[in-house]
């Protein structure tokens, strides 16, 4: 689903179309649903799927790094829950048996990385590739930190700077010569000078996207309130979240990454970053560091009035890639 | 993957890429993933897509039709391990608005039917239409009934007669005015006088297949040593059975449904039957009845060869539909 209305009614669609979650669980509406598992526990369960064409072109990524993505990009949400991953689940569609074996090694390579084991899938001839990953996932002794629970007065923090993503792909198709991605909401701003040093560290981010468990689990910790990964943007994610949560935000600070521009660093998404919401910057300056992690940038405050979306005296523009149903 | 040798290629592939199976869990190879949970549980985890064009037509089924196959099948999978549903994710690729209601519909239906709630997803655009459905179930208290541990002298049984997929896809076909379809392995065998009344049922067979839960638990509770679901047809699936297990198959019956070729019982699939071994046929027939089923028809034995695979004085053809990764 292109489009942000598009997206919204087929997921009201969907929301419609099935039953409500019961109370102590959440299905659809967050990076991961929490449901209760066998034996008492409490399970995180999310999928995504990437679909050529639309997530990936073989002209700018090889097989392997689609394997690696796929599965990362789940990570991701489970991360976003404060969440390690436990089992994935991989679907391939249409893949040559050339294509799988590439797959499968970035699979594999993401699967070692994040110490979740791929346990089974299906195999399907099809007239377009897609690889769909299912995943499992666990808080342990700690609940879930879901997208609503923020309040005035929280403070906002991403665990890196923006746009790299977004910045990675722009080089990557400079140099395959193709024409440069241009979405509606960016402005034409002037692109950074990015020397031929930052070209690489950019594409990787792009091609390998890292999944900030490590970080989840401290921003739980540390006793977040709210958090969601930043796959399509920081405009619509954290308005995501603060819409699920009925607050305002108000940033004073774009952090945006070495060699990317301020319209990647808000609206390229895909950077896997989370940002959360906490209440107190000392617990969460000493999570992270307990942990040895980059501490957490600071870039502003949920506020009151649930409509309320800034940056300084400036609107935050609500837009992104908008394909999944979160 | 269509045919056996392309699918085992990709497969060995696939299992070469990755960490084998701790001891105590089974990843890939059975109908469903055993692993470990959080909090000492037991899971079961699958997944199987159903692809447009490869698993369905839209000219003989609706997008209901295809949303209920799509988690039927995946419950399947989870009645052949003696398991009940949890828990689905679904993922949809490519569908129009108009189309993402008739399969919600559809899944809802059999969300209902199986008591599984469906808990998230992600839905894309593509350039295919692609439903991925990943599933949750539990054996509770028992263990899950893998394939490979029939024993010789164990004998088979199924839980229906077969057959009512494949001739349900005939008549629509030929209700379509489509050319019928001709797998290598169908000798020409003149096709039953299906009559005017039986068509319907038949019809509703292939587009609404059923999962056997209850029998699968029946099963599981009556002893069963080995159990898998017919998703591919009796031979090849009755073959990986015995493949598994390290066991020769002799059948003495085909039990061809009211309206099928027996080709069509044979090699067929998708009938979402499970055939399953078991020592003792007292228990079997005590286990189903007790959970008010029509007892399962006993079609053969497991021999000590683990090369015999007959029914009666004839081999049994190992061929059928290969599209998953089982």
């Amino acid at each position: 689903m292109s489009g942000v209305n598009g997206e919204l009614a087929a997921i009201e669609t969907i929301r419609r179309g099935l039953p409500p979650s019961p109370a102590g669980e959440t299905w659809i509406g967050d990076d991961a649903a929490v449901v209760a598992g066998p034996a008492g526990s409490s399970l995180l369960l999310a999928a995504d799927a990437v679909v050529e064409g639309v997530h990936f072109d073989l002209d700018l990524v090889d097989a392997a790094d689609v394997g690696w993505k796929a599965l990362a990009v789940n990570v991701s949400d489970i991360a976003a829950m404060g969440g390690r991953p436990l089992h994935a689940l991989v679907t391939v569609v249409g893949a040559s048996a050339f294509m799988i074996e590439g797959l499968v090694r970035g699979l594999a390579e993401a699967a070692a990385a994040y110490d979740c084991a791929i346990v089974g899938g299906d195999l399907s001839s099809g007239p377009c590739l897609v690889v769909s990953v299912a995943i499992t996932g666990t808080t342990g002794e700690r609940e879930a930190v879901l997208r609503s629970k923020a309040q005035p007065g929280d403070l906002l923090f991403v665990t890196g700077t923006l746009g790299r993503s977004a910045a990675g792909l722009r080089t990557l198709r400079a140099h395959a010569g193709l024409a440069a991605r241009a979405p509606a909401d960016l402005d034409g701003e002037a692109q950074p000078a990015g020397g031929p040093t930052a070209a690489p560290e950019l594409a990787a981010a792009y091609r390998r996207p890292v999944a900030r468990v490590m970080e989840g689990l401290a921003a739980s910790a540390s006793g977040a309130t709210a958090m969601i990964d930043i796959s399509d943007g920081l405009g619509i994610d954290l308005d995501r979240l603060a819409t699920a949560s009925g607050v305002g935000v108000v940033l004073d600070v774009v952090p945006t990454a070495e060699g990317a521009t301020r319209d990647e660093a808000l609206a390229g998404g895909e950077d896997y970053e989370l940002v959360f919401a906490a209440r107190d910057p000392g617990a969460v300056a000493r999570a992270f560091e307990a942990a040895r992690l980059r501490p957490p940038i600071r870039i502003g405050a949920c506020v009151p009035d649930p409509t309320l979306r800034r940056i300084g005296a400036e609107l935050l523009a609500v837009s992104g890639w908008e394909h999944s149903l979160k």
